[in-house]
């Protein structure tokens, strides 16, 4: 293997060009855009934990969501943070829940103009950035087939984001199986992004008093996790073998629990006889053959987990930019968010390996084609 | 450190007495036992994701539930089960869901009773069987508290087992406090353990094709480490410094998560406040001082994030034993759920190395005081 590349690649940043933040400002139900007379920037309201009702988000003294920073639809920004922490390239990717709330008969243009404002974007920044184009799934599949065509001829595209709701029943739905084929035919990478997270219920009658830790902290990666494994026991993975799945958030909580996944398979009756066999993967096999992991993790013990389940050279640094801002610095600053990560990368593989330099970009240079221009 | 003995121990087997299994015979709602013209053992039926209605499972081909073999409730079984995987101790405990569904009159007379039952039969087995005891969680405050001494007062019981329902209110209710303080005063171990999964809604609309994989494999890790992390975020580990946590399935995915849970605590304005300071301890922290982990995980790969997280004092071998028996070989001989977990001790720690015979038994021996009659 030749000596990686030193060049710092963050596969996970997202953007909201204006078209999107317009369509959240028209809108009465998340996701939405609001402003709140206790609150200076106008608020970005994005997961149903976020909010209880408006008339209740109007009176409170904490307004709800997060703050519609700069940082959201900027690129000067985008590039200032890139240049802050010493990023060379990022592949940017609009932010969840992306377009699956859009109405069927205008998905697939507006899927359309949100690509090709992500394709100029991309263009003013030659070299440095790339993007994950949006898929309209809202749209009759014909729409949905023709948006990938469509990312394919944009010269900066190098895959989509998606989230876990597929065609509204799942990533595990066999009609959405032609959507997969179509990506792997033409090259595309899936970057599988969690939006929904977990029922409210789950949190208990205290959860108003932790603020948005848990929906965030578990009931994102909990999320990623039943998606992927409803698609690997769906055998969605054995149809598009050659497809790459990038994990968000190093996998949810994939590589911890692969080992169990496994032994519940081998040893529940009705799904033995379908998973378990010679043409087969398990789903180790799958973590290595159609999973890349991204490394936004924020500990050296998650992340090791994620190396030994994927492999070295398919996990890819990230930073969740421009979610996670510092509280108690300026957001023009260095942020916590990133240093965590880099130094789990570092703890992981020790500073200035080989390994780590890999991680932190060669692997995505690799993976994503991110030399061809 | 001197030499860890080689003694194996099994700190995560299951035991019904017979007064449990009468108690489940006589209902009519989950949990209960139930015999099928499909099935030659009655049935077992503990998750709600297992039983649509009593109707449908009368008339469909495949039974509901898991068949309640010898395995479940006879000591020799027991027995012969450790012999046969070289286990000399067991730290027996009542599956879940416990007393949890016990009408609240007669809960604190029934886990007198069932704690009795264990005692007795670890008697039987002097310095091979110890037991985690039941507390009547149903009864009112001062029936609970009078079980913590009943247990105290047992020679063979070292601690006691308990799901995430509490009070009905979760473990991050104040009310359970007392509760807490009770145990750690009288020096009990709590084995905290999951029993109701996740809302079946997140499994999807193809769920009946997966088996009882998805609840087991994922709803149950994803219970425990919301469970706990609910704990944390309401400062229970802050009041119960010395109370030990024991962790089924070595922490849910606890461990993985660990970075991710203490980053969205720093980045949320509302929590960081009451949670980022000296004076408290970050989930790290607890992980090393309240929590200890079972080894129960069937993957070197999450093992060794969890003896990471915890420390390789306090990781612990278990088996789940009577669930997870092999589908394709006699119960009698070798479960590869136990072969599973073995291997993943030995590929993370090395054959027959010290801490190898630590997570495999002397870690047990002194944490639970084993050497102690």
């Amino acid at each position: 293997m030749a000596t990686a590349p030193k060049v710092v690649v963050d596969i996970h940043t997202h953007m909201y060009p204006p078209t999107y933040i317009k369509m959240l400002e028209s809108r009465d139900e998340i996701p939405m855009i609001r402003s709140f007379t206790t609150s200076e920037d106008p608020r970005l309201i994005l997961l149903s934990a976020e909010l209880q009702s408006l008339q209740d988000a109007a009176t409170s003294s904490k307004p709800p969501g997060r703050p519609l920073t700069k940082h959201y639809a900027s690129l000067e920004q985008k590039i200032h943070f890139m240049d802050t922490h010493g990023i060379g390239i990022s592949v940017i990717s609009l932010a969840n829940p992306w377009l699956d709330f859009v109405e069927s008969s205008v998905a697939e243009k507006t899927a359309e103009t949100i690509n090709n404002d992500f394709s100029e974007m991309c263009s003013m920044h030659h070299g440095r950035l790339y993007f994950f184009g949006t898929l309209p799934l809202t749209a009759p599949l014909d729409g949905i087939l023709a948006a990938v065509q469509h990312l394919k001829s944009l010269r900066y595209c190098r895959g989509i984001i998606m989230g876990t709701s597929g065609l509204g029943k799942g990533l595990d739905d066999a009609d959405l199986l032609p959507v997969f084929k179509a990506l792997e035919t033409n090259g595309l990478t899936v970057f599988l992004h969690p939006h929904y997270g977990l029922p409210n219920e789950v949190w208990g009658p205290r959860a108003p008093e932790y603020g948005h830790v848990l929906p965030l902290a578990l009931g994102f990666p909990m999320e990623t996790t039943i998606a992927v494994a409803r698609m690997f026991l769906a055998g969605v993975f054995d149809e598009v073998k050659s497809l790459i799945f990038v994990l968000a958030h190093s996998g949810g909580t994939l590589p911890f629990l692969a080992g169990r996944i496994e032994s519940c398979i081998v040893h529940d009756g009705l799904v033995a006889s379908k998973r378990v066999g010679a043409d087969k993967a398990t789903i180790f096999e799958v973590l290595k053959r159609n999973v890349c992991l991204d490394a936004v993790i924020y500990s050296e013990i998650g992340l090791k987990a994620a190396l030994d389940a994927s492999g070295t050279t398919k996990v890819m640094f990230g930073t969740d930019h421009p979610f996670f801002p510092p509280l108690s610095s300026s957001e023009d600053g260095e942020w916590e968010s990133v240093s965590l990560n880099v130094a789990a990368v570092n703890k992981a593989l020790g500073k200035g390996s080989d390994a780590a330099s890999r991680v932190l970009g060669a692997n995505a240079v690799e993976i994503l084609r991110l030399d061809e221009l």
